[in-house]
């Protein structure tokens, strides 16, 4: 299961809408991140995803890796966390998208499409509750099995 | 200059401090991290780094990588800005930490200390202008030469 993470986003080969443009990826990454869990939603497939989170949506749970498990000390304190995870199945390559939702030109980083170099989302949740390796949160909207990479406790900007 | 970013952290040898606790860091990573330009500010060393950014901080310069430059477009429409940075300096594999501000233990995920297993800070900061492929900001904390890993319009929580 662990190791679905690792293959290669699966729509890299999406068309590409007329007003898109895409960019050369560099030879090879800079710095290397660790999938430090997984994150358990109801949505299947990427359609199914609502476009942002919201406190009243459903339940998701945040697993986290026995690794990590003592990093969790003290986070039940926290009503909010902020949590970062990588859109394993979005392409990197683009810098000008026109999104679905209102079909006008943008650039990447004007976006929060799920579409960038690094395609990592950050989210603030509400937790329900903590146990064990486990947070249970509302406000998130990602696939199900998209891989943690950090969880920080929320502070407002 | 770019090639620096690439060493390894410098602090991985860090004395750990009683009562912070550190596990065996996995044997290899899930995911690359593309450094997309570097963030330019006042601070030369780790100690000097204010502990969170404030929107009355001085100036600090985001400079996108040429390759990536085009993402910019529209940005400039957003009064603020969220950013994601790589803590190049951070050692990965404490799970535990007492912060010398307050003294007191604390899991990782329950602190937004630079020391974690994927070490990216997010912040929140104030735009001042946009100018080709630079955005000057208040409200960052970071060193000078930050590897910048993504910029996204700000949402309020």
């Amino acid at each position: 299961m662990k190791r679905a993470f690792r293959l290669q986003p699966n729509n890299m080969n999406d068309d590409i809408r007329p007003g898109e443009e895409a960019v050369d990826l560099p030879a090879g990454s800079d710095a290397g991140v660790y999938f430090i869990g997984r994150i358990r939603t109801p949505w299947l497939k990427r359609a199914d995803c609502p476009k942002r989170g919201t406190s009243d949506g459903p339940v998701c749970a945040i697993v986290v890796d026995e690794r990590w498990c003592q990093g969790l000390e003290g986070v039940e304190a926290f009503p909010r966390l902020q949590i970062l995870y990588w859109m394993h199945q979005a392409r990197r390559d683009l810098v000008r998208q026109v999104p679905r939702s209102h079909g006008r030109a943008s650039g990447t980083f004007a976006l929060r499409s799920p579409v960038r170099p690094n395609p990592i989302a950050s989210s603030i949740v509400d937790v329900v509750d903590v146990v064990g390796n486990t947070i249970r949160v509302r406000g998130l909207d990602c696939l199900d099995g998209t891989p943690l990479i950090d969880i920080k406790p929320y502070r407002p900007a």
